[in-house]
């Protein structure tokens, strides 16, 4: 086993830093987030959609935390780009990307891509469904952050992956997202700092 | 159940979109990476690490992910500023961001968060381990990318999270880090882009 | 007497262009400015507040200048941060910054630290109270120009910070400040600009 | 005629200036050019090389400043997307961006990224070979600024660039620009200021 | 003919790239558009103009590729500069930047520039107005570009540029373009995007 | 007096924050400082300088912090556009801005714009010449903060500041900040967390 390939493949994860999302620009954002940062909160929400969902929760965490390192070859495709560009299975890509890897390891990170992929298909399992979602979500939730700092190109955004939602949870985490400010959050802390630093 | 409590959860880890990994600010490098974009790859190289060590890679890629969340609310303390600036455990912080979630959500999650912070103590789980080194060799791996894009300051950086690793594959993980450059997984594309080219 | 030391000093204060402002990544704000660029209007403004107080205001001015270098080692405690993070008072991170230093320098700058941090104290001089009062109001004048480019999440940081200051000048000024709207300054020369151009 | 679809087709022009040249993120520049930038100097040296090969100076601009175009659809595909991504010929998605427009605008400018698309087959024009060579040099002289400015990733772009070029002024040029530092034409500016401020 | 004095001129354009535009922050917006950005679309604009006002559109496209070129020199001066600021003409500038380039090169760029900035005289080349209209009308559609973003401060952008447009094919241009959103030409594909994706 | 005419002023002096110093784009540096971080380390590096030459500190950093104000106006002229840009004494321009002022303020920051502009007079008095060196010495000191991440074009900026520094503790002081790395301030700190960190 040659560590350096696992390295090696590391190293092309972190493209994916430098990889802008590419719909934001449509609607005018050129400093916007990266396809790592979307894989992570994929990645978290996969987690959370699992555990209420009933399914498990590490395994979709895995599969939402995978699914786009495709993307260091391909690019982001942005949506407009959808009708002109062909690509291949996000599987075939995964097998050059590991290709070099320990066979275990291989065989590991393919699994997860291809369980991903799966996620439409009849055979798919609860992880890939909650994984997908969480991707269908996560832009969900990014756009309304977009809209909330003042931004009002977004509707089409939430709308559309509102829409593509499947699971249970996945539809009430959407209409919730809809429903509440995301600043909700930090919002009474900062009421909190006000009266404190009087 | 109430599902705006899960968004507003979601809401929150996406402040760690929006703030910087604040040690990379001291080698001058102002638009660097966020603590979102270092908690993918931390996720994946959990995931890698714990294939490799024979420990369960889901779990480990989920301790990964989740392990720097609490920073939403205290920031991230650079390393100058540790001998200065007291904050509560991960535990504490993480109790605060979970209250109000579905009850199994809250304990699931409370339990990534200790489990991750656990990784130094005796009774650590292998993955506990595994996402410990994925979060040095993660800063390991971009102190070496931010080097081989021509800034000389990141050695110190190099040299502390390599002697941080504690498993056997982080070990072997991060020498190969250091004994490959960054670039080697296009730098074929791109020779064959120029053939192809002309 | 050794120089070295004095450039070492200045070095750490350059620190603070590469310290963006906790808060503002809250409201979404991820390229906005640095301590270094709101000390230097903290700077302006306990000046100008210290002329109509009849305070010193070259005396307000350098307080005002230097009362963030501390952040240079503990970085910029978000609002959210405040009830988890514990720093040691200014005064000691200061002491720490001018260690080293020309005895009669680091008398100078530890003594600017000091009357700044004094300024809700009883015996607090009349320049400290302009120089924190300049801090609030700054924090309102550009929570205000993020407000007038678009971002509709910033009236919790104005009425906070108008509800902060304390001198007679801060407040008509604060009040003043969101009276007015932040563009008025050049909108007179774009004005003439357009006519100018036909 | 209906204005507002050549309207339309402006603004959709204006996607370049928020699309970022794929490929420099492969050496770690985030920052980076944006597809806009690199049309504009295309445009320019173009025109050069015309003037110098005794083509038409005025249509080889025309030709290089609006050959990425189509990319405002499929993106900008990074060379390491080349052997996953197909994409309809550019001819093909310019018909789609000029179906609308009044005919006579619709019918020049499918000509002109027909002409450009041609350089490489027999009948192509003095102009559309001068474009070409445009767009290689033009990515030559970027990555040679990147290099000056510290990166050391970029000589595989200069060298595949250089081999690219097929006219003899773009040959020589792009020998020239090899020959002499991007920094020369304001070096000698800043010589002078460095005199005259003292 | 040394060709490095070509290359040197094709790096000295290169700055239009790093170059603001400077008016723009004047409205807040810190990370504009470059000069280069802007001179792209003035090109695009220059030759789509003069397509419809029956003028030769190679020569117009060239006119508004080149005509900002002198401010690589001088940087961009902002509208509130305007009454402070002197420059030499265009012309002046334009011919030190052409010194020492191959003489027939050096006459050709020279009369690029100074055809353009004839544009307002009585022997304007319809060219030459074509130039200047796209020059208005490309900043009025930024202007609307950064408002349909979510600033609210650039309609006296919108209205002076409006005013200052001359031809018949400018006017009914800078007329649509206020009357259309700039979103349109996207709009229908993220439309068609999310009913393919569910 | 109306307080709006000073919230005016502030609001314009807000301007220096999104204005880059243009100098540092000829060395491809396009995320560079404001004009605002500049001036807030010149401001302070005055308050150094004076301390250590025996002159009023308090004055010194409030001239500092203010001399590049006019700037909001003019813009930051580069250094090749020197000779061919006129802009009238800046004591013209800051006489602009003063205007509606209350009349003790508008005096106020008048003589402080004077005095700073009177550094290189016999008449000069010793702040001014303090302050007139830290903005030298401090553009001295970011260009060996570039530097020191990389980019290899900052030596010229270097040597011209150098040279044009004229009290004795700024001799002293631009010479030991060329004895020194940038980042030794924070290495020992870095060399302590890796211990801690293990």
């Amino acid at each position: 086993m040659d560590m350096r390939d696992v390295a090696r493949y590391a190293y092309e994860t972190g493209q994916l830093k430098r990889l802008p999302r590419a719909g934001w620009a449509l609607a005018g954002i050129t400093n916007g987030e990266s396809v790592a940062e979307h894989s992570f909160r994929v990645g978290v929400l996969a987690y959370m959609i699992a555990v209420l969902e009933g399914a498990n929760p590490d395994r979709a965490a895995a599969l939402g935390l995978f699914h786009d390192v495709p993307e260091t070859r391909i690019g982001d495709v942005p949506s407009v780009g959808k009708p002109y560009v062909s690509t291949p299975p996000a599987q075939s890509i995964a097998a050059d990307q590991v290709a070099g890897l320990p066979e275990k390891l291989a065989q590991h990170i393919a699994a997860l891509i291809d369980e991903h992929e799966s996620a439409k298909e009849s055979h798919a399992t609860a992880e890939a469904r909650c994984s997908r979602d969480a991707d269908k979500v996560e832009c969900l939730l990014q756009a309304r952050e977009y809209q909330a700092q003042g931004n009002p190109q977004l509707q089409p955004w939430i709308d559309s992956m509102a829409a593509a939602v499947t699971t249970e949870t996945g539809k009430r985490l959407a209409a919730a997202a809809q429903d509440i400010s995301p600043e909700i959050w930090w919002a009474e802390f900062a009421a909190n700092f006000a009266k404190n630093s009087r």
